[in-house]
């Protein structure tokens, strides 16, 4: 097969088999991450710029660390030291960031369709680490790397996303393409959080109980509450979050056997998820952010036109 | 020819041939910047310290993806993280820096002369990337690169400066640099802008009113209003500045037909240039920010002695 | 001989023979530093996340310069762009970096025992690059160093310490290693600075006057006061500490001909040394920066198993 998607900006416009294609690549990407030198030369001379408008640790990380892996030059970009401060248009920045020729731009904005918009006017590569509330199509690629991988399919399976389901770009990408691979994914979380018409839009089911939405689940995928966000009166305490929304092994037990806990990170230990649960032999936690990288290093080596001699969009 | 100088402090130190060198370095340097693999192994093993006491993007990742693209090692060091906010002097910051022996010191700084001192001290290069209202010469020499490249020449050219000349290093470095290598420069801006005894100092005309410096002009050099750092009422409003000191169409009717629009960036849209102006097919504001890393590249390349063998000052 | 540590916590947990040839393996690295391409390949392909929870300018850009002369790739985690900011554990942070897979961890952190605690859980190799008042093992390693190379030994010798030992991790670390090497050490500070029972806890003699702290003295370690973490009043003025705990060539008068004056940067001058003293041919200060790359390289060669096929802890 030949990826001939220039860009990553979100899901949708992903196909079922480009999907599939990037796991692959990226399940051999997985193999240099495990060696004891763990870089190849697939993008020496490539530039990539991370340009990061919100903070990220996990993230920004894990995008250098898979363009160091492939001998690509990375240098980043943070809001706080760019030219935006100073009143520039964010199609300004880019156009002076392209204007240094970069092959590839990764980034993060707090503007949902961002990364659209520029992808209009720029001729490098550019992958979407997050826009607003609307995708993040590199952590749902990783959560579906490392479902796959578990569960040897990635179709027909009982997938349940719990928690803040309106401000989540992470759940919007996830049931894009979980859905479009077949599975059946059930959301549940506070009613104040789950998007209205939610079930036609997605083509998802929304659970009234958390017991509903574990029911014979084949994975979890816990969201992250996000206090730095959202102002405080949402739900009155931790505590009561966590009794009504948390995940723990009383509500897990009538999941598969098998199921998988997962999580974007960082976890509110206690909140989202029990302390005991997150540490447990079915929380894949750790596995996400692994895999994370590998799925990262697949992105830049196919947007780069690495399963093919010609690019295009 | 051989490059001798061991620092770029300024381009009055610079003498019309080294000037010319280092475009006709660049101009070689870019050709690099358009290949597939952007990299040749030049300065490999060069350890390169970017040492940027004020924020700026274009400029510290123009000089990072410069040092990046000959293969050097280049690390940056914030003031927000530097030791001078535990109240070291400057001089001690820089004999630390130096001491783990890197091979060039990028530095901006809001004292201007500071490169100027540390070099008296300093074994390693030292470019400056900007030091209060005195220099900018990296800047000053892409501009006159982008100029060269499109007129193909360099001499008897009229090129006017608009704005707030007494402000900008960008201006002083250019007034030194163009009037060096035989073009007329005409400033124009606002009164309380233009520096007393100007025409003497550099050698330019001071334009009277708009038409006046735009008339028979190959380019122009417009300065940005820099909003973050002046008080507010050095002129009434953004509309009132548009009005008598910002570039139009109409404005440019008397300038030569194939005139350049220039600007350091990031620009203040309907400000210093009206939007349609700025993206129009005369604007070469992203010529020059590709040209910036060509000339950064030639920069580095040249005091480190790329030109011959043995470095001499 | 073969280097068995997998991490470097603190120097107590290093034998002399340990420390020793660190340091044997420090002097080799440092002639790399003295050539023109100063880069070798040891660590190619091997990844260092510097993780500094506090500020630092020397230490951080040693252990990156260090990382980046032996080829190593090597990525920044400041704290004000962590996770920790969204409330994640430090455990939880620490986890999802060895996720990552890198081969070395440095951090620095606020609170003693940190790097002990993570040491526990993680497989990575941990170097600690200060935690708390707890330890400083690269700084006292490259303290070692310095004396070593300028005195030819580094036993039996008179070495003081002067200043804040009860807040200072450098203190403690060279402590522990100069004593453990057969040195006499002499600590000298204010009262209120001088831990209890330091003399049986460290094996060192508390001085009652500057003069005994200095007499005979081989070398002087002098602490830096950090204004910016105590409050103001732990001794009234600049001038009064200067006049009882600074050092000049007045009080250095019964020190040993050639007694090396150190500090581990940035000076306050004019407080703990004099400004004429910090610059004079006793000062090592630079040498002491210049030796700390070597250090860290030799750490990063050292932890990675450059000295043996196999490396365990």
């Amino acid at each position: 097969m030949e990826f001939k998607k220039k860009n990553i900006l979100d899901i949708n416009s992903l196909s079922a088999s480009e999907i599939e294609f990037i796991l692959d690549t990226a399940d051999s990407m997985k193999e240099i991450n495990e060696r004891p030198v763990k870089k190849v030369p697939a993008l020496r001379g490539k530039t990539i710029v991370l340009f990061f408008q919100e903070p990220s640790t996990r993230t920004k990380l894990s995008f250098e660390l898979a363009a160091k892996r492939l001998s690509a030059d990375s240098v980043s970009l943070a809001a706080s030291s760019s030219s935006m401060k100073k009143g520039e248009t964010l199609l300004d920045t880019a156009r002076t960031i392209e204007a240094m020729k970069p092959d590839i731009l990764v980034m993060r904005h707090s503007m949902s369709g961002a990364p659209h918009f520029l992808s209009k006017f720029l001729k490098c590569s550019i992958l979407n680490a997050g826009d607003g509330r609307h995708a993040h199509p590199s952590q749902a690629l990783l959560d579906m790397m490392t479902i796959r991988e578990k569960k040897k399919t990635l179709t027909g399976l009982n997938i349940a996303i719990i928690g803040d389901i309106s401000n989540s770009r992470v759940a919007r990408s996830n049931m894009r393409g979980l859905v479009k691979l077949g599975n059946n994914v059930r959301v549940f979380g506070p009613p104040s959080m789950i998007p209205f018409k939610i079930e036609e839009e997605f083509n998802v089911s929304v659970s009234r109980t958390m017991e509903e939405a574990l029911s014979d689940a084949d994975a979890v995928i816990m969201l992250r509450i996000q206090k730095e966000r959202q102002g405080a009166n949402l739900f009155s305490t931790d505590r009561e979050y966590s009794r009504f929304f948390g995940l723990n092994r009383e509500n897990l037990k009538n999941s598969k056997k098998d199921v998988l806990v997962m999580h974007p990170g960082p976890v509110n230990r206690g909140v989202e998820i029990t302390p005991e649960l997150a540490d447990s032999e079915i929380s894949v936690i750790n596995e996400q952010v692994s895999n994370g990288v590998a799925l990262r290093m697949a992105l830049f080596y196919l947007v780069s036109g690495g399963s093919k001699n010609e690019n295009s969009d």
